[in-house]
């Protein structure tokens, strides 16, 4: 494993008391495309305007920033959350973490509900709470129910989501599943920051708030599309047949790994292959009603998890909801403690045998 | 009823081929503030610079236009939606809705969850689909269950949901029910349009999603809070005692009226004095986990129903669940037609018993 070139995912950074601007990584490096190419939108501090011109310019910066080398090394930069948040959407489209929190939070109805094999089930998160990886997270304060009533305080069940996220350059609605790439610009690893005991009591009926709405967590480096061409592969067989507007003949399974790190040490592999529901059908699904989507979306798959308990995404899932700890750095554990140190990465199949690092989400939880 | 001069609520607005910029609603016309005052935060397409100037500002500003004249009449203008919007979240503040909803939907359970009266349940919406008055609301699609399984097409119980939004000028987190008037700038009127047959499939676990997020509709015009202090009263008895995060000094409960006009017919008037959770305790809650809000945030009340058939804030509960229609123009009615147009008006007691008009959000249904 290790950076291919060819990835060259996009970011925003500055160097000294540089305004921050759009960068291209080069190996351990980055290239500054202001300075390279002269055109403005790289000038700026997300990449909105760039992922707004649309794909026939994302081929063409491609093409260009292959024959870049790097203006300055990593580790004299500052990175900045490359995106512009608009909406953020967080999908559900794990079947294994959807059963497992049904087992955990419903344990005596069936662990899918009637709509979840129809639709990938969603709802829209704070985009105003998008923060890039290396930002600290404060443990948050909530409700959080007890036998004599709710009470107010830090969150004792602090969890991680392990994530892809997937950038919108180009808007629209009722955007068909096979349209995706001329949308999309890109992907993102994420941590979906959640914290069980506050979105347990609050959730009913209309979905998380408070449990998740104080950060998430995004990788610096938004990854091309076209960079993980390689990794496409068919979503899981899906029964039933999914309504039309969630069919197309474009294949967009991904074959990209995940790996979840709790201070230093790897827990969980989560395999993005066995993903139900692919990104081409959240996005169909989210524009299905005439919702627009615009430039800056993020839309969110939900909790990678795979069959095996060290494929899980989350910690209620690692743990079973807390009664089978792991052991970290020679303790028993079971959600975040104060100092605790998330990091999340992802990698996809590159030419040749090779494999693309999608780049690192790393969080540090700080007491609340 | 009718404009007292003294509102003076802030829009965007054009003339002839004009850029849009900042006004103040001045009787039948606006005074262009730009061309007033000559600050630079007018001249632009939204309100959000000024109200980021904070509560300081908007009062200087709110005693220099109180002397303004109108530079054009209401007649020659084109009127955009005022706020850029960050993040919109929608709560469902009262108690006769909640209560009406859980009953329709819910029958065999208590119709207010164990949550209810602990904290004001709320959700995020979608901010893109945000939308001005006037502007026509397409029919959304969506999966519909059947007897044999879900079938997608345009919805066959579109609703509305009558509310009071409130716009945040300036940021930040924790903020506690006291700072409300240091951090909101003003309100518009809300109409949340609803397609309950796409909502009741797929709302659980996570929420309303599509259901909502085709379309919100808001009034062209934001009365800062300043202008209707005269509304100000307590809101109803708050038992169990909400915890102390949720406790402030000052009285945020608003006597305001709604009224709600199907095809040019009065069919509710919902009053907003009910609501059991204060606009206070919805920002103090929004941001008592730490998350940020952010200039140009909106967040709802949800839909305003008093206890009487005819102050219900959505066709769901006036038809209850379709079971009673409403008779519109001759015909028997229950939920939205393509071609019917909703208006939904408030006004909040001003200075000397005189009432303040703070707009009207109106809407016609076109097909899906």
């Amino acid at each position: 494993m290790g950076v291919i070139d060819g990835a060259r995912p996009y970011g925003v950074f500055s160097v000294g008391g540089d305004a921050p601007r759009v960068g291209v990584r080069v190996g351990e490096g980055v290239a500054d495309l202001f300075a390279a190419l002269g055109d403005d939108v790289f000038a700026r501090p997300s990449l909105n305007a760039f992922i707004a011109q649309g794909p026939r310019r994302w081929a063409e910066v491609r093409s260009l920033v292959a024959e870049l080398d790097a203006s300055y090394p990593l580790t004299e930069l500052t990175l900045y959350r490359p995106v512009e948040i608009a909406d953020y959407v967080d999908f559900y489209a794990s079947e294994q973490h959807a059963s497992n929190l049904g087992r955990l939070l419903r344990p005596n109805s069936p662990p899918l509900l009637p709509n979840w094999k129809h639709m990938p089930v969603g709802y829209h998160g704070r985009a105003g709470t998008v923060v890039v990886s290396g930002t600290d997270i404060v443990r948050p304060c909530g409700q959080l129910a007890t036998p004599d009533g709710p009470v107010f305080g830090p969150s004792r069940r602090l969890d991680i989501e392990a994530e892809l996220g997937f950038v919108v350059g180009v808007g629209g609605a009722r955007i068909t599943p096979d349209a995706l790439a001329e949308h999309v610009f890109g992907v993102v690893v994420v941590n979906d920051w959640s914290a069980r005991d506050i979105q347990s009591w609050e959730y009913a009926p209309l979905g998380p708030f408070l449990g998740k709405s104080f950060a998430t967590s995004i990788s610096p480096w938004v990854t091309p599309l076209a960079a993980i061409d390689a990794a496409r592969i068919a979503v899981p067989a899906q029964d039933p047949e999914p309504l039309p507007y969630l069919r197309g003949a474009e294949r967009w399974g991904l074959d990209i790994e995940l790996e979840v790190s709790w201070n230093g040490q790897l827990v969980a592999r989560p395999p993005y292959a066995g993903m139900y529901w692919s990104p081409a059908q959240m996005l169909a699904h989210l524009t299905a009603n005439g919702a627009t989507a615009r430039t800056g979306d993020l839309f969110a798959s939900g909790t990678v998890s795979g069959p095996a308990r060290d494929q899980c995404g989350s910690f209620i899932e690692l743990t079973r909801n807390g009664a089978e700890p792991v052991v970290i750095g020679g303790e028993p554990r079971t959600f975040l403690a104060d100092g605790d140190v998330v990091s999340i990465t992802a990698t996809a199949p590159g030419p040749d045998g090779t494999r693309i690092d999608l780049g690192e989400v790393r969080g540090r939880i700080l007491p609340g």
